[in-house]
């Protein structure tokens, strides 16, 4: 666990709210076609923030390179959801010894 | 409470390493002449982590602006406390919303 690279996550509301997003995708991402289960796509996290698709993707990136998202590709789109067991790790330890 | 503030603030080894210092000053600063209730003297941080003192100066520069520590002058010197309301306020945050 790259506690470092976590907190520079996030260290930006974006980034804190695409996470939030994806908390409950149901709620947030009902349009997907796909099933919710395999994670959220790209292109509708793009649409959802209102914010340039290079930029999301750039956010996107920070969160899967700390551990705070998992991927997957499914043809051209990529399907993102919370990576709970890190996100559960990495309150333990914040909560442990900060 | 400035949450990206705060989390850039923990996005580094030294400054969280300084914090936990902090956590118990009777155990890491006994030989403080001063009462360690008015916190801990920015010397002794200094000579703890073994880097200059300019460069912990800006780690504890950076911890005050986040609000994780508050400090006291005394003279020549600098005390340093946690700020224990903020931090516990940050982690109840985190707990609820990540």
């Amino acid at each position: 666990m790259d506690i470092d690279a976590i907190h520079k996550a996030l260290a930006n509301p974006v980034r804190r709210q695409i996470l939030q997003w994806l908390k409950e995708p149901q709620h947030h991402f009902s349009e997907q076609d796909h099933p919710l289960e395999m994670g959220v796509c790209c292109k509708l996290i793009d649409q959802k923030t209102g914010l340039s698709q290079s930029t999301v993707s750039a956010h996107l990136a920070t969160l899967q390179r700390a551990g705070l998202v998992n991927t997957r590709r499914v043809g051209q789109w990529i399907f993102f959801q919370r990576n709970e067991e890190a996100i559960h790790a990495f309150l333990a330890q914040l909560n442990d010894g900060l």
